[in-house]
């Protein structure tokens, strides 16, 4: 088995947001980052929307409900920063590298994320970062 | 003057750490991403290294001691995601678009950065989001 993780690229940096629209017309306006759609995604308690920037992406993420993780996150630190994407050629098996390697997992199985198919790595474990690894649905 | 900054792409993600050479170790590990060399910056309080990603990078700062900007950042949050810088064509052009829409500034005029020309906007300004502008040097 490879020891270390297919990585190609940041595929986007995760930011906690209060209201989506709001922050999307910021970046919009101050920055000239275009705006994109709104995706309700019901089961990981969020709207997101991905603002393409090069060859990444900003993506913001406005909780359904304050019991929901983004909620949680908003509740304890408030608006900002909240994850860091890795995009990588083989999200299956850079997973089990990753677990391999003893860290904490999120998921123990890639699941189905905005753009690809996706598994979280706990911040304990990276040195206080929430990372995610990506891979894109062609 | 233009209403908005000319935002290229993201020029990197800037993360607070304990220890850089342990955090460039697991990154280089884990995910297989290229240790650099790492610049000790007085002036700014840190050491710092860049680890190419992609077309992006991911900037490590470990502080020189505790009462400096990243050492009370580490205090209050621990280690974790600290800034996120944009390239942009006109760095002092951005600046002043950017004061003009009546954000907080941390850099009242560029100065001199890891790689290029900067200035740093204040995260209440930014929802949360402590944000760099970097003019890369040619």
């Amino acid at each position: 088995m490879r020891r270390e993780c297919t990585v190609q690229y940041i595929d986007h940096v995760g930011v906690a947001v209060n209201e989506i629209e709001v922050s999307m017309g910021f970046f919009r306006d101050t920055f000239g980052i275009e705006s994109s759609t709104i995706t309700v995604m019901e089961e990981h308690g969020v709207k997101a929307a991905l603002l393409l920037v090069g060859q990444t992406r900003i993506e913001l993420l406005e909780p359904l409900g304050p019991e929901t993780a983004v909620g949680r996150f908003l509740q304890r630190r408030g608006e900002g920063l909240h994850h860091l994407a890795l995009n990588v050629n083989s999200v299956g098996q850079d997973l089990e590298v990753v677990k391999a390697r003893g860290l904490r997992v999120i998921d123990i199985t890639p699941r189905e994320g905005l753009t690809g198919m996706v598994a979280f790595i706990h911040p304990e474990s990276t040195g206080g970062i929430l990372m995610e690894l990506v891979q894109s649905i062609e």
